[in-house]
Parts: C-alpha cells; structure tokens; sequence
C-alpha cells in the first residue's frame, strides 16, 4: 500500500465523459489499496472564461479579487469529480485550497507555497477517503484566495506530495510521456522511460509544455518521483527522477521548441560594474524572468546586454525599463518577437564538449543562422528566425537520433 | 453617518449592465459617509446551472458536495461585482462565507447561521471599504461550505445586519417593495409603504416572494428594520418594522397566494393521543416544512389529518410517511397538487372577527369553493382549486380595497 498524488490537467476533466475516465483512473489506483490525494485544473477553457467575464467588467482588475474569481474554477472541478466519484461508489472528499490548508506567500496571481498544514488531509485519509484538492490555489496570511499562476497545478500536486511524503507523483496529461523531440513536427521523436529533475526542468522552461518548471524544482528538493502520463492511453508515461539509468546510449534526453519569447537589447550601456545587477534585480523585483542573457563588448567602451523574455511580459519589460531609463543609462532598446528558441538538453553535455558542435553542425547544414547561443552543463540552447525553427527542431533531432 | 446592509438578488446583477447599475447604488451609499457591507446571490441562472453540471455527473450527489459546488456562484458575484466598484474608483474587498466567518449548521443545503465572527469585517470596515460578501452560504464547524437553502442570501443579508448592529438592512429585488397583492394579476394592488414583521413574516411564507422567510424571522427577533426596495428604480421601497402606522385605515396589507403546494390527506388514523406528534416529529426530523394542518374525526372513531407542504418537497414527504406507514397507523394517504393557497395578512385580523366573513363572502360572491381552512391572529388562508385562485385574489383583494 502507497501514497499516491494523482494530477489531472484541465484538457482531462474537460466534460463529463472525461471526468468519469478520470475518475475511473482514480478508482482503479484506490481499488489496489492506496492512498490517493488528487490535485485537479480548472475544467477546459473555464479559466479563460472567467478572465473573459472579469474583463468584460473591469479591464485591469486588481489581482486579488481575480484570484479570488478564477479558484472558482477548480472548486468546481472537484466537487463534479467528487460527485462522479461518489456515483461509481467509492468514499471521497473535495477540498478547496485554504481547505487543504495549502498556505502561500500573499503575490496575488503569482504566490509560491510555503506550507501545507496536514491535519485535514491525514484525517480524511485517515478515514480511507479519496482526497481531491483544488490546484492552483491556497490562502495567504490575511486568509486570502491566492493562485500559484499559470500550469500552478502541477507545482500544488507536487507540495502536496513532498508534505505528505507520497510515493509517487502522478502528472496526467494529454500526452503520454517526455519526448525527445515534438512528436507533431518530429516523427521519429522517441518516448523516454526516464529523465533527469534537470533535463526535465530545462525541457519544462524551454516550451516543452509537460511539467511545469517550478513543479521540477520542488520534486528535486525533495526527491519526489514524478511520473508523466496520459489520462487518454492506459500505458506507463515517463519518470522523472535523480539519477536515470538509459537502456541505450543517447547523448540528449530531448530538443525543444519556444516560439513565445521576445529579445530585447539594451545597446551604449556603460562599461562599469553594477549594470548587469541594476537591470536584472529590478527586473526580478517585477516579477519578469529572464532567459537567455547575453553581454557583449558595444562599440566607444561601452556594453550591450540582450536578454529573452516570455512573449506575455514583453510589453510590461519595455515599460518597465523605459520607466528606468535614466538610472539603467541605456541609449537604445531593441524589441524583436521573431525569434524562436531551440534546445538541446542532456545530463551528459557537461562531459561531452562534441554536442554543441553536433548542434551547430546539424544548424549549418541546414542553412540556418543563430542569433544567440547560451550554454549550461545540461542545455544548449540557440535563438534563431521562427520560420526556421521546425526545420531546425528535425535537423538537430535527426543530428543525434538516427 | 450608518452602518448600511444591502443584498442584491440574481436578477440584479445577471449581466455586466446590471451589475454596474448595482455598483452605483452601492457607491452612492458609501459616498454619503456611510459604511456599507453588501451581500450578494449568484448571476442570473447561475445556481440552476450549476445543479444541472452536477445532475449530468451524477442525479444524486451528496449534499456537501452539491454545497461546495453552488458556492462558486456567489463566489463568482462578489468578484465581478468588487471589479465594478474597483473600476468606479472606490475601495472594495470581496469575501466569501468562510472569509466572512459565517459559521452555521452541518446540515448541507439547509444550513443555519450559528455565529458571525467580526474580526475580518470590522477590520475591513475599519479600512473604509466596501465590502461583499457572498449570500446563501457559510462554514460548518469541520471547516466544510454550507449552503442556506434558496433565498438563503436575505438570511445572510439580515445576520450580517444583526451582527453588526447595523442601522438599516435594505432588501433589493426585482420589485419596488410590498404590494397588497401581485400587481400582475390585481391592477389596483397598491403599494405599502410599512409593514410589520409578523404580516411580512406571513407574506413570505405564502407564496409573496419578496422576503425569504427565515430573514424576516431573524429580523424581527434583533429588531432590525428592513426596506424592500428595487434596483431598477430609484424610489422608497417597502420598510418592514415592529409597529406601523398606517395612513390609510385598511383592515388587512395584502392578499397572497401560493401555488406551489401539496396537499396530503393521511385517513384512518387511531383517535389516540401522539398521533399527530408522530407523524410531524417525523417530518421535521427529515426538515420538511408543514404549513396548514387540519384535524378532523374520521370514520369509527378514527381521525383524518390534512396537511400542506412545499410542492418541491412532495415526493420526499410521501416517500418518508410510506416508510413510517405502520409505525404511524394510517391507511390511506391521498395526494394533491391541484390546489392553490390564497392568503389574507393583517396585523388587524385578530381584533377584526369581520375579516374572515368578508374573505368567506367574496369566495362566494365568485362560486369559488374552499376546500381548506386555517387561521391565525394575522392571517387567513384557504386552499382552493388552482384554477380559480386567479380570480380570487382579485375578488377578495377588490372587496378590501375597493
């Protein structure tokens, strides 16, 4: 008998069909004499919809009460699984996040959990219940409604597993597993059976929309075993662990796409110490993450910095650096959206100094330009034209693969 | 300057339009130095909706979950509505039951406020926002979201008044205030400017469906004065107190009526006595409200019981006396739901013997037969068939007031 946290995205409960899969899915798990705890999404586009609705009312909402609006979402989402739940006839609760005392900073929109209290949780386990929690949502100190931000779900369901010292973490989506490459534009991409916290952290930052990152990063403080599957197929999908053992030898675990960034380049910054720090903590101190950063000599001693962003802060990073142009002293600030980011990820980069030729080999052969290359002990990433990238995505893949 | 309670129902705020309508009245309240707290019920059809998503996944949810799940619709209100206000400008916060510290019964979708914890909403007060709070709903002691019942949110309304020792309670439907009949069927009902809790308190329970009954009950028991007004015009409303004085000297202040009624017939009963106590302990154990009850001796020495509840909750009443059928000792149970309740309310009925022989007189006039009688100090309501309840109200409404 284990502790299993199960996840279901929102694509998985999106109608009544599919919440009776998923709850089958469930059953099954308890029917073999575990523990389940199940994080659910928001149904479908539910979400999307309730924005929709705060935006028809108010177009700059403040945040806290578009928290409070959009954990509607996933309370509804459990109570509905529950009560199919409660149909096939097994013993089950819903709880909401401040239910399920999931407490988290008070960021509104973008809170990071800092402590799960137990006591509702065991008990109800205690009382051999399926356990089904709202993701994406907790309480802050003032006891208000907060939400971890978008895929917060994957991240909820993880917390929840390392507090409670689950087994195995379950993140069911609409794909079966991690792939070497877009199996969509990919054909011959293969499924791995395993993966680094690592490589699949840099797969997750890098468009690869299985895990989200932050969900990662929490896995591999706490040595959570993850296992990503598909709530459509009944077959094993791929976990997520330490260390993997690969059954054949492969240099990279996979090559991701990320279409959404935006470039910007900060040009005649002066040559001194501390504008490196200026930028990036003032950007940090909004909230905007930063990708790859490149700094390079300029021209009459100074320096330029460019840097990526996701596509969606493009327009609060311009405003935020121009509202600092003085103090940052930048004369130019180039904005591009058309650049696409290719990596190749890999615990075994660091040891093997031939990949990155490999990568920049399959690139020239292909004709393709790079803009920016940025380098890790286990990614290398490189910016080049979208209208390359699918192109770039198969060359590189075929590069290490076939 | 006051301490100002509004409630505002579904209809008030079912689209965008109408929820800034309500926004101003709010606003225009608070600008007037006034602190204001508001309850809010859920958009439109929103409830219904809900029930039906649960209905597809399951006809017969527990009711914890039925709760949790019609929660979101007021939880959506509040949201949209704080939104409005943010956009006008004003400070606002929404809160939900739990936030609210609403604590009621354990009884799932028919819970009852137990305590209002003002922590949160005097802090709030404090802070000189506006701040609503979701109706129909409150926590439980294990921390699980209960449900009123309909028309719980002028329950909500009316505790939240009485707890916070609030100077008014303003009531806001679709209807500017209380008539003495239904302005549709009686062109010549007029609209009373005062009424007392007891003539209110017997309106709503028949069928004049302006003010949920358990509100005016609470009302009455603090001595908080109500206002039943419309957010559609700008004029006075109905104000509900302990003692009125009326301009106009009327015998009664309105006629009813209520079609929404079964009525059961349980025949051959014992004459003993504990007869009546068994079957209507039964029935309040399982919370079915009875109204009319009438007693009469049946044949050899057996006595009939005839009584009405809620049409909505006829088969569960069936379903449980069929249950107890030989604990209570009855051997027939007839079942009706052609028949209608026409009402006439009056604090005067008790010192008026001549109010009874007027009602008695305009049925007659109209060859309308009665099937069933029961009076109060305040009241006087006959059963009769559903087809002529129409023109009884007129009749008997013309021969008071005209």
């Amino acid at each position: 008998m284990a502790l299993i946290v199960q996840k279901f995205g929102g694509s998985s409960v999106a109608n009544a069909e599919r919440v009776f899969n998923v709850a089958k899915i469930i059953t099954d798990c308890y029917s073999l004499g575990n523990d389940v705890v199940v994080v659910l999404s928001a149904q479908g586009d539910t979400t999307d919809e309730l924005i929709e609705k705060a935006h028809e009312i108010n177009p700059n909402p403040s945040r806290r009460e578009l928290d409070a609006l959009m954990s509607t979402g996933e309370q509804i989402s459990v109570c509905l699984m529950a009560m199919a739940i409660e149909r096939l006839g097994f013993p089950v609760v819903s709880l909401t996040g401040w239910q399920a005392d999931v407490r988290t900073t008070s960021h509104h929109s973008d809170a990071k959990i800092k402590k799960i209290g137990l006591d509702r949780l065991r008990m109800e386990l205690d009382r051999r219940n399926i356990v089904l929690v709202t993701g994406f949502q907790g309480v802050n100190k003032y006891g208000d409604v907060t939400t971890l931000g978008r895929g917060g779900s994957d991240t909820s369901a993880v917390a929840l597993a390392c507090a409670l010292k689950a087994n195995l973490c379950q993140i069911y989506t609409d794909v079966d597993g991690v792939y070497t490459a877009d199996p969509r534009t990919v054909p011959n991409a293969r499924k791995l059976d395993q993966i680094t916290y690592g490589e699949m952290l840099e797969l997750a930052s890098l468009g690869a929309k299985v895990l989200h990152n932050r969900s990662v990063e929490l896995a591999k403080s706490y040595h959570m075993e993850l296992e990503v599957l598909s709530s459509f197929t009944n077959k094993p999908g791929t976990i997520v662990k330490e260390a993997v053992s690969r059954m054949e030898k492969t240099l990279i675990s996979g090559v991701a796409r990320d279409d959404k960034i935006a470039r910007i380049a900060l040009t005649h910054l002066k040559n001194e110490p501390g504008v490196a720090y200026r930028i990036f903590s003032l950007l940090a101190k909004n909230h905007i993450n930063i990708d790859i950063i490149i700094q390079s000599i300029g021209r009459e001693d100074t320096k330029d910095i460019s840097f990526t962003v996701p596509l969606d802060l493009k327009d609060e990073t311009v405003q935020v650096l121009n509202d600092a142009k003085g103090a940052l002293g930048f004369e130019r600030m180039d904005v591009s959206d058309t650049s696409s980011k290719i990596s190749v990820v890999g615990a075994g980069i660091v040891n093997n100094p031939g990949v990155a030729a490999m990568v920049f080999e399959a690139l020239y052969e292909a004709d393709i330009n790079i803009n920016m290359i940025s380098t890790s002990e286990i990614k290398i990433s490189v910016l080049i034209d979208k209208e390359d990238a699918e192109k770039a995505v198969r060359v590189i893949h075929d590069k290490f693969f076939n």
